[in-house]
């Protein structure tokens, strides 16, 4: 069949990807289905399964676990990825090496088209199409959810569900939960529902990769995590294991600090589209390892490199964010963030307790940035006192016009407001 | 006597000033001792006593509490200040209010020196001398730990302690931690001495203003903090009381922030000139305020105005924490601050437990920058998904120019690296 | 009839705009029709003769000139606003203006729709209806050229001429020029057609309001401005004129700048919606006031506010230039902008000749942030060179870090690369 | 002799550092003199004899026009370099090279002691001991303009000119300048003495790099710059030579548009130290080539890049400024410029005449990202104007909240202020 009647249809199994991936076949398409393994829990079989069953032509299921890590997740602890000071990005991170496997499949299953199940509102049809548009401008995209032939059929659950019934869809039977969740290895989040009044706490049972900090256990786990080239190479657990590989530490720690509480977030932000939305975040590693990863950097990176690479790893975050991971801008901020990190090494002692992640001390072996010495309040060992008031006294020149000013404005700077 | 030998000095009472008073008085100066209350415990009447008995013309002790809170403080929160990702600046924020009131008892007494205890090696003589020059450069300073006639005679311990013997200075029979602490409303810092080598963790015994995370109580407190103009007007506990003054309020959040261990902070800085150097600080209150200050802005404020704020809030802590305070760009800064928070206002839900501060609801009733009908994933009133096309179309131009050159440069987007 | 039939039409008199008010009125829309006199050339009488010949209710003519010149032109001389270092913002900064009259004119004379002439590829339809949105989100808007209806009827010029020759619309009989221009106090631009070859000069005769460099006078034109809280408020013209106010002040400017060549610049601009395009632009005042203004703050604002103004400016530029002008940020900007200004006073003497624009010398009594004296290299009066010992080795700490650093890597610095 | 008395002196001939060559032997030093030819004019021959007859052991004179051009001059062009919206850096540019290369001559030489001649107050001594510092931190300065034993001594010119008469210092017959200059390639700055005046137009015969416009010649220079990985590459000129090495197509600039005027600046300044002071600076090729760069950037990068690298060009440009090219943040800034101008290549048409440069024209056949027909008003093909719509619709969103804020409170956008 002509390659302009094949899509790559985004497929998780669920009920708004079946009712996509049927209405597709009944559009006369061939559909191709992909899902990625980017570390969620799922039943690959039975969704593979049910593609099968469904129509689709085959079912494709890509591990990208390990590029995730090494790509997006360890770039982001690079440059202490935030947005928004509170959201660590689990999505947005997940999203381009998704995006970038589908384009992949896409070419080899000759598809000239890519379809998703995102809905018109959110940051994720964004993320997935700019990403497929950069990869591979030549690509169509078939956005159901945005398309009124598509939503005003399926305006509500009902109709999603008496579809399922005629077209031998097999539903779930344990009930939808009143939110959505988004899985990964980075984070899995919580949106929508009843958890759009931001003014209600978020049901108890909402999370999944955390314990309530209220039933975490009572006594700390404690660990030290080993940077170099400002990302995680080590993981050793105070009488336990002792991980290496990157995947299989960032695991760990998701392990280790979900056990204990670490790493939830329950924030209104500001969509890319304009719109303020709530979400909830559970990103246990990701938490642990920005702190760990901010601590080594104070041993580590020069205070003015600090401030340069602050603002860099701020228009890096929101280039996620936006969808623009592939972007000039991107990679260009992201040559930065590497450069940044050449000498950002050292160990990082931590402690995990009941919902809070704390560093307990640091070293950094092979820089010379601290040096007790010098830092000593009890010596002068190489250290002239009396520069620093020459220091102050030029610092001081434009203060002290400044404040003549004020006096000379009948604002004198002694005065209280 | 003429002004040129009258000194203001900044008297604690402690080992260190107090041999600088008596030496000033020996070296022919007329003392005038200046303590600000700035929210620290203190025996007030112990140091008054003390720094007569040494010869000083008369002792200030002056309440600046409560415009240490509102200017301090304040501006703080509202612009989420924070300095290298960590320190809340309580120090910092202290000195300005501090420098601009022994500014004032100078004037009032006639002293055209102003002196101070600071070492040479430390922020804190900078943003001393940097505010009396400001409010105004016509003063002299005398800092005797950069001038070589006393920090040689002086070069130990042992030296203090011997000149207190030979001139009547009583010394605290409590032998002297081994490190140095500073007290405020915003926090308690500890540094030098032992904690000198940050591959060590602080001692349990450092932390003075929160308990231990391990051994805070094992129910959580709730309760629920109001904003205007985004500085928080009302505090309510879950089961107690209603606060609402703002001096009232800050300390009764540093009660119960303190009791249940949050706001510890340990890391290394760069201080401003140039070392690197080890600080522990308790900053409960704060730690909760920038918390549910962040919060609050994400319902009231709008993202882009979000962005410009994050820059300008860094700028400002970087005054503060550089003693720019009395500047004409803080000054410039802050403006912006006030006028970006006229908005700011609605209620953050709260808990604090063992170590941790959560956000658990806020609302924003005169916002309408949230809209839960527009951010709802369930309805499309009011919105057209086809729109978000257009949007993402455009959005791709330069991303498919850049995709296309990658293309054409055999790096094509597809490929991991 | 209802305002939901009745259209506030942006009419220039043109071809584009006449067949649009016709074609509106042949869809069944009363049109009213909208020109603003931003100090463009035009024959108003024409004008509205031809608006009420094709069916226009009415015709309404604004002179904007006075608050563009107050409102948007010289808050872009307080921050020294300019776009990817070279367009000086002129059409961004008249859209503001004309598109809030444009909402006041709806308003009263009951038109809930909007409507204008601009292409579906450029800036300016952005601009306005995201200045229209702001103004009013009641109003609806209909964009012609990006209605298919609408644009596939009139594909070429000769659709155009057809439909006009059926429809009685005049026709200028001077032959259009092969590019588009619009006109106004900022600026006149040059753009599309033959422009869109950037590797071919442009025309001798494209340029309105600027002679060309080789033809100007031979003897260059002295002038001085005078500044008050960052805006002109007086010039005088060497041998000649006085003017103060500020409409007259910048028309006059134009007059003298344009006739001695300056102004003019050429360049590849990146638009918003992501496509590069090629424009010309004649700014004589503009050019000259942006020079002096520049002059007169480095007499009159401290360094540091210099640099977060830079920035400030900056992003007030973007804003403009993609039509965020009624945005929060914008406002936000602007509040930071007009207060930095309050003490930027003085006079700016300088020549304009042959297409450059010099200035010659400043004066700034009100300031006392440059001083002779201090500045002197001839005398150390009230200046402690030793200071500067102090200031420098204490700015050395980090950078023998880093030295230190380098050599210990095998990479010394004394090596040239 | 031990190394500990050995000088390495940076030498002119002038009469300030052979006072200080001549009063270092007297002090007991034996001295190195070196003097680096970044492309003054100078008498070589003369001062090597003058500082032999004084009693240098040795005179040095190192060539590093090349390193200047390539390492310094090009990375500034890269960047679009300029300091305070103004100055184009040329002082700044060259210490760094003439810094380093002092350090290799105390090695190679023995010298344990660098020297110079810089004023305490001026930004030079910062520039000079901070690379001094950063290349090699164990060598000692010694700064007489800044040592009470030296300035005091020497507190007048006519103090200089009788320790020369004493000691046989050869003087210049030509009565020294009322001001002082500083030449290299990139610019000749000319500042102190009666430019002290910023009131007073600098004198006519101050200028030494460029014709007065007024007397530049009536018929223009045209040429074209040929850029690759953003630096020029290609110097055509029409009717007239071709130029291709990167030192002698700058210095071809240096002459062509020199001897057109093109290059003034006359600006009050903010020094490093705080003062501001007024300087004058003929820098002709930095100014044709900054222009030509910009141009080509216009047509080469994209336009989120170009907003990313203007803020990295200001941080190095004060890097440079402030002397901290031998930084970690200097280091890294200069990473991402280079980074950025890997695809920044292509051809730019442009025009010297009588004191203004003029862009008339480029290409940039490597490019995609300037599309003629994509840019084109006269044609739609591959573009779909309805996209645009969606576009400005979902910007909207914000603003549209923003301007019903604005009603709620009172103050609808439509008003004019």
């Amino acid at each position: 069949m002509s390659s302009d009647k094949r899509v790559c249809l985004a497929y998780s199994g669920g009920l708004d990807t079946s009712t996509i991936l049927k209405w597709l076949i009944l559009e006369g398409y061939t559909v191709v289905c992909f899902l990625a393994d980017v570390g969620q829990k799922e039943d690959w079989a039975e969704v593979e399964k049910k593609a099968l069953a469904l129509g689709a032509e085959r079912m494709i299921i890509d591990n990208l676990q390990q590029e995730f890590v090494d790509e997006l997740i360890f770039p982001a602890i690079q440059c202490n990825a935030i947005y928004e000071n509170r959201y660590l990005l689990g999505t947005s991170l997940a999203r381009p090496v998704i995006a970038r496997a589908q384009v992949r499949a896409a070419h080899k299953y000759n598809c000239k088209i890519l379809s998703h199940g995102c809905t018109g509102k959110g940051n994720d049809q964004v993320r997935f199409e700019l990403a497929w548009k950069a990869c591979d401008p030549s690509l169509q995209v078939i956005a159901p959810w945005r398309m009124p032939s598509f939503f005003k059929r399926f305006a509500g659950r009902q109709d999603l569900l008496k579809f399922a019934a005629e077209n031998n869809i097999p539903v779930s039977s344990t009930p939808k939960a009143p939110w959505s969740q988004d899985d990964n290895l980075a984070h899995c989040s919580y949106e929508s529902g009843i958890l759009e009044k931001p003014d209600l706490p978020a049901p108890k049972d909402v999370w999944t990769r955390t314990v309530d900090p209220l039933d975490a256990p009572d006594v700390p786990t404690k660990f030290s995590i080993t940077f170099k080239e400002g990302v995680p190479v080590k993981l050793e657990v105070e009488g336990g294991e002792t991980v290496t590989g990157s995947l299989e530490l960032f695991k760990a720690l998701n392990e280790i600090a979900g056990a204990n509480g670490v790493g939830r977030v329950d924030i209104v932000e500001s969509r890319f589209i304009g719109l303020k939305s709530r979400g909830c975040y559970d990103s246990p590693a990701l938490t642990v390892l920005r702190l760990a990863h901010i601590d080594i950097e104070g041993m580590t990176v020069d205070s003015k490199v600090k401030s340069i690479m602050a603002w860099v790893g701020n228009e890096w975050s929101q280039c996620l964010y936006n969808g623009m991971y592939f972007s000039p801008e991107r990679e260009l901020l992201e040559n930065s963030i590497t450069y940044s990190q050449k000498h950002v090494a050292g160990k990082v002692d931590m402690m995990v307790y009941k919902g809070a992640a704390h560093v307990l001390a640091r070293s950094a072996p092979e820089s010379n940035l601290y040096s007790e010495e010098q830092a000593s309040m009890d010596t002068l060992e190489g250290f002239s006192p009396e520069d620093t008031s020459g220091f102050i006294a030029i610092q001081a020149i434009r203060l002290e016009k400044y404040g003549a000013a004020k006096i000379k404005q009948g604002e004198p700077l002694t005065r209280s407001s």
